[in-house]
């Protein structure tokens, strides 16, 4: 057997990390902007939890888990995605009693589902998603929808479309679910057999379904704004008037559904409209989830948030061209030649990274030309060459890679040096 | 059933997780300057790879592993540690084909182990690790040592031993292990059952026993540094010789022998001398593993590295009473009063966090008193205070936190003077 990775799952690689380091990075220093804090919650769970703050009947829970049971005869799953295990530590670490609320968090990190491997979908993956939980003010929907684009935008993406519903609360939900049933009762035998249980289970679901979107029945479903009551209308208005204050663009879309279960009022998916970028145009999505604390155990608590994936982001920089900013270049690298300069080279690449320089060397005994030519892989600014002569009488011979220039320097000297050739 | 994180595994919050932001940005540091690069392997891989890398014979192999099944059949395990993972992946990814060589790595990352969970000791645990793989040069050794020592000093620890070994080559190893073997088989029916097989199937690891560690043939047991042909002597020696031109202490340990199966000529720990560390002082360790590239299917390669883990790391900076620094405070918090105020206060939070500012504003509805008790819990250093009048008047009023002085400010002008007062 070949070892090699598991299918689903890539190496990270350098040359690619850079770009993946540059993303997180972005998001952490955004996070921080907008006062949401980290989060690190396990890599797996008890699989329960996923079954009551997924949902049961969701594609993920059903099909797409990696559940084993671990060595005490537990049954652990790891975690297909980021809210229900937030939502866990908020429960039992009590965060809801703190003082400062909303509790505002972001996490970032592996999640797995078993699915079939293909461009921008692999069986682990990387989200960065963020949760505001404590606040059911429309204010919170529009910072976390801000965030969102802020996320893609700051990295340099443009084509990019914001959709938003509003899935209502529990009475909307429930006149809207009626209306559904009632519309899609007479075409039930049409319907593909996944929806003829979703008529039964959560009927707003079929509304998301590919097999069965060219039906003539998709097109004059009842829709959920049609079937808010005042409190969730107004809701949902004050979160578009948040928006637009914003001057954050974005499409009302009444038949937009996200596959979670707990989703109630703000919806949203931001998709990339960029050229070539495949048949999902999906980069990303969230919402609001009053209900999921309590079902997973808590004070009853409003929350929302969001997720987006590397992967799919990744996709996005790629279909638009984005190339991110890369830092690659060695401060010094350091040519020596026999015994003693290779002893006092030792020491100097050690006290240069010491005082904060990146400093390399040779390690394969290469000839003086191959070692420069190793200086100009690594895009050294500087080389320091140390011979024989040049130990014998305490110096290093400064070369500056841009310039040619070269200047002899003491030893003793040379941090000192580097620090003023640097400012000139 | 409870909803708690699964046994032997940890939520780290808010408070907490700054520590581990700031040790994992300090490793992060010492990596770019000592020009190991990033690389991320997935969180399992096939089980083969683990019963080869690490060492079928092996306590993590044979009673810590988190193996199970996927819904393909395939038998996984999540990586127990990091070593074998960056092996195969140089393997399969064909790093030794690169021009810059050694290929100088780190990772980080959680790990798993099926072990009692104690004080320190988790099941899911954090991983820092840095490899070098394609020369064989002490200077590499040294360099491993000087950067495993420089990770604990440059976070604030002193109270720190550096133990060194040499296990010798393959040959040296030999003829050391036939004097074990001669030495111990007369009292086989002493020792432990684990010694026992050990004695047989690697007698090395006798010497890393805490049952039979006081039996008095331990003591007399023969060093393999009496067992180092002329090649291993004299790599040893110059490890040495550099870890003295660096100024690096260390003693010299000959009962050093590492946990896993692999290591040849340098082997070391990194020991907590603080008081009240606890009885295990191992900190972290390394060394030196010619053969595991070639064990994994690759091309014969040296290599070289060393593995810390964060949660020890963490218990060494309580121990020795190191305070990490923490940056915790807002640039601004947003106290604004109604319904006008609130909708620019959406505004103007959303517009200097674009700019770069650290802002919050509440999302609770308080009261103006209640606003600025949790800008002062925030550590706010300007609150920007926003109520009818000055919607009107397209003010906002600036209250610096620290001097108590108010200005009256435009609304349009409220980022250069906020960035204007930064300077005073």
């Amino acid at each position: 057997m070949a070892m090699n990775a598991p299918r689903g799952t890539q190496d990270i690689l350098p040359g690619t990390v850079e770009d993946w380091q540059y993303i997180e990075n972005t998001l952490k220093d955004l996070s921080h902007r907008f006062n949401y804090k980290e989060i690190r919650t396990p890599i797996f769970e008890h699989t329960e939890l996923f079954q009551r703050g997924v949902g049961d009947s969701t594609d993920i829970v059903q099909k797409e888990m990696y559940t084993f049971e671990d060595r005490g005869g537990r049954s652990i799953t790891l975690r297909p995605e980021g809210t229900a295990s937030v939502v866990r530590s908020f429960v039992q670490n009590k965060l809801h009693g703190l003082a400062n609320q909303p509790t505002k968090l972001f996490y970032i990190g592996p999640m797995f589902r078993y699915e079939r491997p293909q461009q921008g979908r692999t069986r682990q993956f990387v989200q960065f998603g963020i949760e505001a939980l404590g606040s059911e003010d429309p204010a919170v929907d529009a910072e976390v929808l801000s965030f969102a684009m802020k996320a893609y935008q700051e990295l340099g993406l443009s084509s990019l479309k914001l959709i938003v519903n509003s899935l209502g609360d529990q009475e909307s939900r429930e006149a809207h679910r009626e209306a559904l049933v009632n519309h899609f009762s007479p075409h039930k035998e049409e319907l593909c057999s996944d929806c003829q249980i979703r008529l039964k289970e959560n009927p707003l679901r079929v509304l998301d379904c590919k097999k069965d979107r060219d039906h003539p029945a998709m097109k004059t479903a009842p829709s959920i704004l049609d079937f808010l009551n005042e409190y969730s209308r107004t809701y949902f208005e004050k979160v578009k008037f948040y928006l637009d204050a914003m001057d954050i663009d974005y499409e009302v879309d009444p038949n937009l559904v996200r596959g979670l279960d707990y989703y109630n009022h703000t919806a949203f998916e931001i998709m990339s409209e960029a050229e070539g970028f495949g048949a999902i145009t999906t980069l990303s999505g969230g919402g609001r989830y009053n209900g999921l604390v309590e079902d997973i155990g808590g004070p009853a608590t409003p929350g929302i948030g969001f997720a987006l994936s590397i992967e799919r982001l990744l996709m996005a920089l790629e279909a638009e061209g984005v190339e991110l900013p890369k830092q690659e270049e060695l401060d010094c690298y350091i040519v020596a030649i026999g015994e003693k300069p290779e002893l006092e080279a030792v020491k100097l690449v050690d006290k240069l990274r010491s005082e904060g320089l990146r400093v390399d060397k040779d390690y394969l005994h290469k000839k003086m030309k191959a070692q420069f030519k190793a200086a100009d892989r690594l895009k050294a600014k500087k080389v320091l060459i140390l011979g024989d002569r040049e130990v014998e009488n305490n110096l290093v011979n400064v070369k500056d890679m841009a310039t040619g220039e070269q200047k002899e320097v003491s030893l003793e000297n040379v941090m000192a040096e580097l620090k003023k050739m640097k400012e000139e």
